[in-house]
């Protein structure tokens, strides 16, 4: 079995990994933003969360232009880390420090959607599938720039607050 | 208890986190170094591993700056990760396509590490903890590198052997 495997059964396999991950990031995302006291960090997740339908749109045209059914394959990696972005919640409730682990844990999300994508456009290129490698690509510039953006909160305003509560 | 956590104790569990999966990284990456068939790559994850020891050090310097004692704290997160990386060595053991799923899960290992240094190094710099935002600035321009090598791998040579080999 193992014998026969390619680099298009590995790109199919992670393309379900990555499927069944932005089907769970689309539940969790809400919890973050309900939870985050900052109206900044609130609309920041909430955009993720509209483009996250958008992503996953674009894996399910992936899979039809393959003759597949768009179906996910359990990914332990995001149950992992959406389990810890769930113990920010749960432990850090009502203190200041809350929006910066929100932040962290979506940016811990942000970069498993950033090496699973990259990962992927490059076995598209490298498979000659151009539409798929485009529509990768496109995924992979907004999960950029959904990160950069919480870096810029996260240095810029919300830890400041954090501390400077603490401080007080 | 949570309204006196504050950004300290944020970073204090986060350094925990990294710290079991760091403990947990370098024990996975000998196993995905025996198991890749490119000596490239063999060597850049052997070398991962010699930098892992490393930084490792300079987290037990800053938990003993801190007077604390250098304990992780269970991350699901790097198990799921590390989970995914065991699933490609059994699956794809003998394909072709093997180098190309080890280099995928040693980024997926890579941009967890990098998400969460990034992360500390930002709130030790807010927390005024100036030397142990260098020593994790230092892990995470290494991190950035490796991160970078491989992606060079990937694109390069072994993912076109993987495909040479599954057409031939």
């Amino acid at each position: 079995m193992a014998e026969t495997t390619t680099l298009t059964d590995l790109f199919m396999d992670s393309l379900k990994d990555i499927l069944f991950a932005e089907r769970q990031i689309l539940k969790a995302l809400p919890k973050m933003a309900r939870a985050a006291t900052s109206t900044d960090l609130k609309t920041a997740i909430q955009s993720h969360r509209d483009q996250t339908e958008g992503q996953i749109e674009r894996l399910e045209q992936i899979f039809a232009s393959m003759d597949m059914a768009p179906r996910g394959k359990h990914c332990p990696a995001i149950v992992g880390i959406l389990e810890e972005g769930q113990e920010i919640l749960d432990e850090y409730a009502g203190s200041p420090a809350l929006d910066a682990g929100i932040i962290a844990s979506a940016q811990a999300v942000e970069h498993y959607e950033i090496v699973r994508y990259g990962t992927l456009a490059t076995w598209a290129d490298l498979l000659g599938l151009t539409d798929a490698s485009k529509l990768l690509a496109a995924t992979l510039a907004e999960e950029e720039k959904s990160d950069a953006d919480l870096s810029k909160l996260a240095k810029a305003r919300i830890n400041t607050k954090a501390m400077a509560k603490a401080a007080a």
